[in-house]
């Protein structure tokens, strides 16, 4: 199966906080962000891998700051490594007023999508190929959130992770 | 006021065909889209005049291809032309279907805001740069068809239709 | 195919504008009107081909007065004119603030609707009798919008656009 | 106070049977119905007292005929009597599968409101004026059914009931 | 067919109201309530029957507090009674305002749904073994509002109902 | 502050599948159900603090069998320890096909809560008494997980995770 280019899954998505979309300050509800997020990376993760895509996990996501009423709520994905059957999406989330013109973070998140053939069997997808330095990054740092994804979903022993340890210790 | 680049208007949005967004046939519903178009062309112009706009007018739309559910839907806003309180944004749509990576265009299309103060009042926009060729032949075109609102809205005498009749006449 | 009254393909549509309706103003979306709008056209289609219709194209519309938060909205479409396997339906939009007995209009439309069979091919539909006063006004018209659609798509030579030419004449 | 004509308040809704209105069966829910016979019933009490209205009571509504999905529904909704501060509402819900020329009876409903000055206190609404037949036999029947609302909610002694009392005798 | 314990059926439904949910004041609007209830009841009526259902019929409900916008709805439904194929489904609404601790009823209603097999036709559903006190007041009652709907619905001669007229007799 | 119980703020919420929430294997779509979660929470962290709130944050969630069009979705929503102004909510969510009488496990999360004052500044919130055994593991692994969100967040040294790093060693 032929790799390919990690930037060529990038998938913009662009919304605006309605009424509906906000708790009772008037801010963008974490639940109704995560919906979007989980489109905008099913969409980047389809692109990648031309086939259906479900969601099979979803990264610690940390919301920064509130995203006001009638702001605009910009949503970067992007593929950052397979594995065999499955594609890790960096998502990058910002909030714009912008009649004030600024911009603020919101989150930054990984999500976890499984591709399937008609019958509904994972099946293979392709490798990913990280050119920019920011692309390489997310690339390597892909295989130490899988270890502590496994670890946290009893599926792998700590011991094992690796990459994960290494981190750890690194900070030390 | 100080003009601003017509680039710097651009808003991608991209969204993905729900149930509930198609008719029987499984095809996009025409006027969920010019929903979302409605709420791009609103963030692009909000872009270029940092105000609060409303809507003002919608050029004649044509859907050339049906967008099938499940397939994403791509939406490019710009402003085009300013005119006084008044912007002129250009939208392009495209179907997707990923999962074949087979892409469709589905319509062109113009619509007009008007740019509000608090108070409700329509205020002063900045002028538009046109920097491309592309942007240079919208900002051309957006005479013409400021000229065929204003007849069609019953504001505007046909013989006054200078550029219009032009590209009637040019036609020829 | 035995012609139909226009009368007959009356659609009365009624709505309230809620929260998710509105702009940052309190004001409904234009492109949520649209929304409505398609499908009291939709269905005044369907009532008068007895088939399923798609959406083909939107004149030309112009937004007059915001209907606010709460207030009705109330949408009348009519077909004016077949042409082989299209139609044209006219919809009037009005607001009305029910607490103060005020009615003001919002806006005119023309939406064309083609009738498909169930493989999805264009079939033929009824011609359409128009009696009324204002339904042959309409139905003379149509002729003429049809060609300023066929011009604006690039489908039709201005020069070949006969009635348009009239109009445009007859204004002078 | 000056009393109304019944006719002046009738609000004609049309709404379309779209995906997330079904159950399994591909039918419009119950509950999606009265949501919208709701809304409808909102606007007639509107138009009659011209003041805020909030839903007090729904009679017994039985559902006759499956609307499908794809087909249009058609709720009529008018006043038939004023108690004081509330207003009893009349509606009848027709499906109607277009391409079939096929129209059936859904159900008939009443719904009670009552009508709020600004401080969310019942205000006084103008008296009923029942012209036709029809409307006048809608009048009638508005104080037993009122009896019957008032008995079941434990507001009023059966046997002070005689509207009510006369038309179970009646059929006897 | 084996009798099935009404405490079976419990489903328990917590909902928050959101702006889209509300009327001009700011409470949950009538219409909207009833369709979380329907969904609720069905739910419950699934649980009892292991089947498809529908809804049939609604009994008069009263509202007798505004829910607010931001406050939690708390719907509890549970079958009472079976007739043949038909069951009667009982829901409790209570509005609570967290901030305040303040829990406040909103209503109690009864639907009637029919289970259906893969056919769409009416299929027996299991009777109910009422044991509580409380469950054993509303088996009995059942009836009682059965006749009600059947003479409602034009179904049952007044003089036939039984047990409504002795509920009737009792309260003098 | 007093202390409340941890069952005391038990919140449980049922929901139905519909069309609009399923992707095109009519399975739930993995958003839409963090949607649900997210409002199950902060009805939860409403219960115990008395105060309104605001995602935090979200750790990871794995999805482990689809939830299918039609199905029941049931959450249960409870607070396990809260840390000065903030709460951990622990969340276990079901898919339940009622016709097969076959319920099966979708995922289990821990969504974190912040309690905000009037002037939306963090305000303190009552600890929590675990009182059942799994009330009580809860609360202790919610000084594990908080170690490893402060990590992911950048806002703690791996080195100073002491639970967290007893429970990788634990694990040899």
């Amino acid at each position: 199966m032929e790799a390919k280019k990690a930037m060529n899954s990038l998938t913009i998505m662009t919304e605006i906080v309605l009424p509906n979309d906000t708790n009772t300050f008037g801010n963008l509800m974490g639940g109704r962000l995560m919906y979007w997020m989980d489109i905008a990376a099913a969409l980047s993760a389809q692109k990648h891998c031309n086939a259906q895509v479900v969601t099979a996990s979803v990264d610690n996501i940390s919301f920064e700051n509130p995203i006001k009423l009638g702001n605009a709520v910009h949503i970067e994905a992007n593929v950052t490594r397979s594995f065999n059957t499955s594609m890790e999406i960096h998502l990058k989330v910002w909030g714009e007023d912008l009649t004030q013109q600024f911009k603020y973070k919101s989150n930054e998140a990984y999500y976890t999508f499984v591709a399937l053939d008609p019958n509904r069997k994972p099946r293979q997808v392709p490798p990913v190929i990280a050119e920019t330095e920011e692309e390489q990054k997310l690339f390597e740092g892909a295989l130490r959130r899988r270890q502590l994804r496994l670890i946290l979903g009893g599926k792998m022993n700590p011991d094992d992770a690796v990459e994960l340890k290494a981190f750890f210790t690194n900070k030390d």
